[in-house]
């Protein structure tokens, strides 16, 4: 029998078509690729700087910020030469007719995964995650003191069924001047949670989930893997901080290597056990402006790309997963128990 | 510089980024499509009726319905033999610890467009695509008789990259306990409009698209092709009824040729102008049992299958949409112009 489950943090009903379920092991075999790199010039490859726009930041292998004269960088953040959001801009809207337009402000940067010309974010080590998850919060950090952003989302796409226009690995970070539609149901639906409850609805999930454990999939001191009870996709699997706090930016310098760790964990598997497929990953981080210190909490979600957004998705917002998060991530926790 | 453009219906923004836009001919060549059966026996085909599960509704080339045993069909309704939603099912929801879960309660149809072995809409003429409509209204009449059932998304998948896993041209119609996010997102938008203002946003927007003729493709006596102002894909087009209605099923029977020959001219334009790209089309109807009569104004949209949905757009809600549909819309009217 299909199932709607309730997605407490969005408040929605999710579908979970056991009818059309595929077994874990399915999605395997229509998505094996092998990755080979195009051979074109690439502009973030290392000694091809001066392709990008002038640069914002610049790491050295060992997390040193260094100079952009320096050529031994590991990471750099450069702005997007072709940006969706741009910093220069009238910051209010105008009328237009009945209709209500803005210029296009935000940022729009991208963070050059590693100075190697690498297509796979399994090509990197731990420490090297750690890196780049460093970067994303001195990022937030600096973003933050300007007062007209309201949120920041930080994403990477690999592979081209995940929107991935460049193949060398790369994150992007796009800042806003307001909350998305989707930051703004999370944040309703955590807030109503709270009223209700006076208990944060990620941290009641967290519980839950550890006593449970039909969907846990690796638990370090610091953070948890799992995939959600309403999941949207197969395979969707999400890190969860243990401790409860609202944004990203504030987490502690010392528990970004486990957090690096759980990362690690997933894009191999991905990888090494389902594989290759393209995927999106994203942070659900808090405001930068408003407080939201009891009822949200920041997570990180992974979604690898193994069905498609068909008519009833696009024309409902309600999405039909065709596994069960149960046996995806039992699936997922063999796999990885192997290693670990 | 791109643009933020407000949603007045779902009454959020939209990004059009005209630093990454495309002139509408580079989306033909990124899709010319040969399209060939694949030659596998299918069960939509005329001669194949016992492959489907037992069918609800027949009816021939004339627009009569017809009795199961006459051969002659044109167009067969049947339930869907993997159903991602079940009529026998308990209507409340049960907790699992902390969460929600109800079985997955409605219905899930399938509409053959044809008897005929067709992979793509435009090989159907005005009056098949009429016929069509007309099978659309009868079942959304009589599902409505159902209590239970709160709202109807009827849509339609052409192309793999659409999510069509059955290549015969099919329709779809699901029938849900509840109003979807889309739905209530529309209705709280509208509402408001409607609070503000004393009159419908979609007649507005009608009447203002009118008078500029920007984004207006084709008008006949009772609809208007055109493309939104805020749009959310390249080429998204709709079909906009004149006169107000919540409710497509209580059209009048005599503007259904009217409907229909809006349907084929994008489909033909789809074919014949775009390079035949996978699409989905869908009616966004109001609920069945709550009156929304002020607010809400019954459409159509057709999304072709031009760009990928990527970490932003899954993590933000925002969509991105890389033309302006002022430039979509010129050229799409030029090419129709020639033909009408």
């Amino acid at each position: 029998m299909p199932e709607f489950r309730r997605d407490i943090i969005l408040d929605e009903w999710v579908i979970i078509a056991t009818e059309r379920a595929k077994r874990p092991e399915m999605f395997i075999e229509e998505k094996v690729k092998i990755e080979k790199p195009s051979g074109m010039i690439c502009p973030f490859d290392k000694g091809n700087e001066s392709m990008t726009p002038p640069e914002i930041l610049r790491m050295d292998k060992n997390g040193a910020i260094i100079n952009y004269t320096n050529p031994d960088w590991q990471i750099r953040v450069v702005p997007n030469k072709f940006p969706a959001l741009k910093p220069f801009a009238a910051p209010g809207s105008v009328l237009h007719g009945i209709y209500n337009v803005m210029d296009g402000f935000g940022l729009h940067e991208v963070i050059i995964n590693s100075s190697e010309h690498i297509l796979n974010l399994s090509q990197l080590s731990e420490y090297q995650l750690s890196l780049i998850a460093d970067v994303y919060i001195r990022r937030l950090k600096e973003i933050k003191k300007d007062s007209r952003i309201e949120s920041v989302i930080i994403m990477l796409n690999q592979g081209r069924d995940a929107g991935a226009s460049i193949e060398h690995s790369h994150s992007q970070i796009f800042a806003l001047p307001f909350n998305s539609p989707v930051l703004e149901k999370e944040l309703r639906g955590t807030l109503k949670y709270y009223r209700k409850y006076k208990r944060c609805a990620v941290c009641d999930i967290l519980s839950f989930e550890l006593k449970e454990n039909l969907r846990i999939i690796f638990e370090n001191q610091y953070f948890v893997i799992m995939q959600p009870f309403a999941s949207r996709n197969p395979f969707e699997t999400w890190i969860i901080p243990k401790s409860h706090h609202p944004n990203f930016e504030n987490i502690k310098e010392d528990i970004i290597p486990a957090f690096a760790q759980c990362l690690k964990i997933i894009v191999d598997f991905f990888y090494n056990d389902l594989g290759n497929p393209s995927f999106n990953y994203y942070i659900h981080t808090g405001p930068l402006h408003t407080k939201t210190d009891h009822h949200y909490h920041w997570h990180f979600e992974l979604v690898p790309k193994l069905s498609i957004k068909a008519g009833f998705e696009i024309a409902t917002g309600i999405d039909i997963c065709v596994a069960t998060p149960e046996d995806t991530a039992k699936f997922m926790k063999e796999k990885i128990t192997k290693i670990h």
